[in-house]
């Protein structure tokens, strides 16, 4: 693009703007950067397939963290239809929480001419994207903020949603609240947990005094974190789930044991109204950070120059699970 | 590559096999080929990038039906191990059940010089797939065969699925069986219902005389379907749901009313082991058509004249659900 904006004579702006067949550029300066993209050689590849048979579509690309988890096809779904409207394609890619994995294929999409690109970051390191992001490529962050740089975002609450479940729980009486958390180099884990010892703190609650596991990744590690909590002398009266997959193998274990102990969790999931087990979830909406993502892609391409925008998507709480003796009740929804 | 392989001197397989890294393909071969694509102006080009330098990927495209369904994404995740495996990047899209849109996205895919193509096909006709078979693109056919034209195929063995779900509420004593089903339009779903309706008939039961409930395709409307096949003056003491968003509607409506009617439905789901009401499912390996199509790719591009494979996952019968007054019970498998 630099190479094409010098050879026209006119912006990197202008020439991103013809890219995008943005309306508002005059005739004469989409012909000069045309015949610059037309001399440098470009027939070849895709932006200028695009502009000149109108055959191959445009594209953006979203780089997730794990194809099988529906948190990040809801994303991935919503994004689409955002690019739909804009006569866009959106093409998804996995980095497997790999940071090598996520560069190679954010680099490898902007050489293919995706027209922008949302990225779930991984590692703490997105600088790699300086030289694409001058160039004119649209990149926005979505679930979790870059490192290394600065640049177009869209966030859960998290320590908000956090501090709302383990208000309701100090609330309901509880003082010994168990904390079942991942990782907490995990942006996302470490301002949840963030959030629930704030609250604990603010009630005058010590939170080292209660458990805080941390590192449980999956159902089974969770479950046994769980188990662990229970059969300690001072068990917990009620336990804070830092994700939906930790809350899942805490409901097995509770199950297991028939027990009575309070749960609350991060994360709403489908089915979880139908569970057999009563629990308080911290919800969003999944599809906006989708939705909102794709938006900030359209409009960062449509100028460039624009301030930098953090969108903040609100949580609330809501009780799901049903009570094993009464299947068909539905709770209401708190808060 | 039909021109790199004229200007070459080389067969188009050659070709291929240099554009895919092959190790069997002779230094000399190679370097002619990489010659013939350097004086045809392939520079720009991706696969020429890959070859030069290495930065770019190789990469498969999978073209899906619905990103938010969790059984594409399993496949997805699937398939993409099989690619990371051969240093590969799998980028999927969503044709939205819309033919037009898979088209556009199949034939953008392959103008961005993906290096295969996995498709779950929607429509009634894939032969603009010709062209880019005939050019050495590896095309491979997933959970739905292609119309139109032959080509490497992955597939559920839908038909027996469902055979052995009815035959279980057959041999269990039920003759009023419903079935709850999408539009027959769809392979899978007239495959299922083909397989129920043959069961019924072998046991000496009219299925004729028995509610076929056709177009169902949400939870809400099957929801429906079955508090219609309830009211009727001569209800089901079975129902069969052919996917698993209808036995979720199913289900939602048999715990409202505290329903004692026998459930079976095609396709396990996560979660479905905690759910509050008993039932029979039919699964299958979802990873396996994954990892057959992505294997299939690769396979195919090694050698574009070897015979057309097609793969049936089989299925079996699985219990799931806990009785609401025993809700720890896993139930064990059948079958």
């Amino acid at each position: 693009m630099v190479d094409v904006a010098r050879a026209a004579g006119v912006s990197l702006k202008t020439v991103s703007r013809v890219a995008n067949n943005v309306p508002t550029v005059s005739p004469a300066l989409v012909e000069r950067v045309h015949r610059a993209m037309h001399e440098l050689g470009f027939q070849r590849n895709n932006a200028a397939a695009h502009l000149r048979s109108g055959r191959a579509s445009a594209t953006i690309g979203l780089i997730i963290l794990d194809l099988a988890n529906p948190f990040y096809s809801t994303i991935a779904a919503a994004a689409a239809e955002v690019a739909q409207r804009h006569h866009t394609q959106l093409i998804t890619a996995s980095s497997g929480r790999d940071p090598a994995r996520e560069r190679e294929l954010a680099l490898d999409l902007c050489e293919r001419r995706v027209d922008g690109l949302i990225i779930v970051p991984t590692g703490d390191d997105q600088s790699y994207l300086r030289p694409e992001i001058d160039r004119g490529t649209p990149v926005v962050f979505v679930d979790r903020p870059p490192t290394g740089l600065d640049g177009d975002t869209v966030l859960i609450d998290n320590r908000d949603g956090a501090r709302e479940a383990v208000r309701q729980l100090l609330v309901e009486g509880h003082r010994d609240i168990g904390v079942v958390t991942d990782a907490l180099n995990t942006y996302t884990m470490a301002e949840r947990v963030a959030g629930a010892t704030e609250e604990l703190l603010a009630a005058g609650a010590d939170p080292d005094a209660h458990r805080i596991e941390v590192g449980t990744d999956d159902p089974a590690t969770a479950g046994a974190a769980v188990a662990g909590m229970l059969d300690a002398p001072d068990p917990p009266s009620a336990i804070f789930c830092g994700n939906n997959r930790i809350l899942t193998g805490a409901i097995e274990e509770l199950l297991r044991r028939r027990s009575g102990v309070r749960l609350a969790g991060f994360d709403d999931f489908e089915f979880a109204h139908l569970l057999p087990y009563p629990m308080t979830v911290v919800g969003y909406d999944t599809r906006a950070l989708g939705r909102l993502s794709a938006e900030l892609v359209f409009q960062r391409g449509h100028d460039s120059t624009r301030a930098l925008t953090k969108y903040v998507v609100a949580t609330y709480l809501v009780r799901r699970g049903v009570d094993p003796g009464l299947p068909h009740e539905r709770e209401p929804r708190v808060g």
